[in-house]
């Protein structure tokens, strides 16, 4: 039962969760607890339960958490229980390795089309994809009713891009540009900078 | 004047800032505000303002805030007035985007070895690095007295890469691999996983 009113770094914790919860799966558990989850996650079991009751009754005091029926629980809270088909914009390096990336299908998300502004990229093929004229982009995404993209350019390009993304329909946005981007409020938008989290770790050294 | 109480949701805040900073700077701009940097970056004039009042006085009311001053106390909270040595452990897609993003520098990082373990990376040029095999790792580690380590690697090999890491002295680790590392209380880790951030938007759509 997601509420609008659960605060989002508790939406932000689920995703990790579910994580465990499936690794714990792949290693053939059945039952965990919220000591065992937390230990795991270097997160307090008090926050774990917290966290969980937000959504509804999910373990049973002194049998713990039937860890399929959690997985299947947290799929459906944040909406993984079907496949997002997503578009990356950006076949450099960076975009490469994302497109190679095998990880993201077991974890609801599928890379359809991969697009690039650079006619040395366009028509070359990255891992089983081959790259798009990044004029392409709105239509295809309006056509096929594609809600999630990844950007995978520079800054510089970023915001003009969302924009077209937003236009188009995108609703959120996974950026790996070090840049803020300014979007509508109904758009999510999600960062990944490296040295973001490297010059938070050595605030502490 | 740091101090060990301030939130670390707080210290978080700051890389942004700096950030956004950086980016005025290279701008041209000398002088900003709570509430332009807040526009900026989606965040309350009000959220900023406390924050950096946790740090010291860097703005006088009325006059906003000295960019270069700001940036350069930033630098200095966050440890950044001098360039981190870091390894980077994995060759594969992933590191090698991030042997050659040339975005590290500037923002107090310095990769200076590659490591992997795979006989056919080993040797091969990756940007301007020969990728060095991982038995190596430690003694590097320790002679050079190195701080801080990525991790692009398989999830399966992250714990124990990690704890090879710790024993040489790393106390700040990057970690691609999706899965949670168990390290010492003094040990920083921060994670990068896509998927999580994906997951956490679809929530809200």
């Amino acid at each position: 039962m997601p509420s609008q009113k659960v605060p989002d770094i508790v939406v932000g914790r689920l995703p990790l969760y579910l994580r465990a919860l499936t690794q714990m799966s792949e290693q053939g558990k059945e039952i965990t607890s919220s000591q065992e989850l937390g230990a795991h996650l270097g997160i307090s079991s008090a926050q774990i339960r917290k966290d969980l009751s937000q959504f509804g009754e999910f373990g049973k005091q002194g049998t713990g958490y039937n860890i399929p029926f959690l997985i299947q629980q947290l799929q459906k809270i944040l909406k993984l229980d079907r496949l997002w088909d997503v578009v990356l914009i950006g076949a450099g390096d960076l975009g490469t390795a994302i497109a190679h990336y095998a990880g993201f299908v077991d974890r609801g998300f599928r890379i359809v089309h991969v697009y690039d502004s650079d006619t040395q990229k366009i028509g070359q093929t990255v891992g089983k994809f081959s790259v798009k004229d990044v004029a392409q982009m709105v239509t295809d995404i309006r056509h096929e009713k594609i809600k999630v993209a990844m950007l995978a350019i520079p800054a510089a390009f970023a915001q003009e891009i969302s924009e077209e993304l937003v236009k188009a329909g995108i609703i959120a946005i996974l950026c790996y540009a070090p840049t803020s981007l300014s979007v509508p409020e109904n758009v999510q938008v999600q960062y990944i900078d490296p040295s973001l989290h490297l010059q938070h770790m050595t605030y502490y050294i």
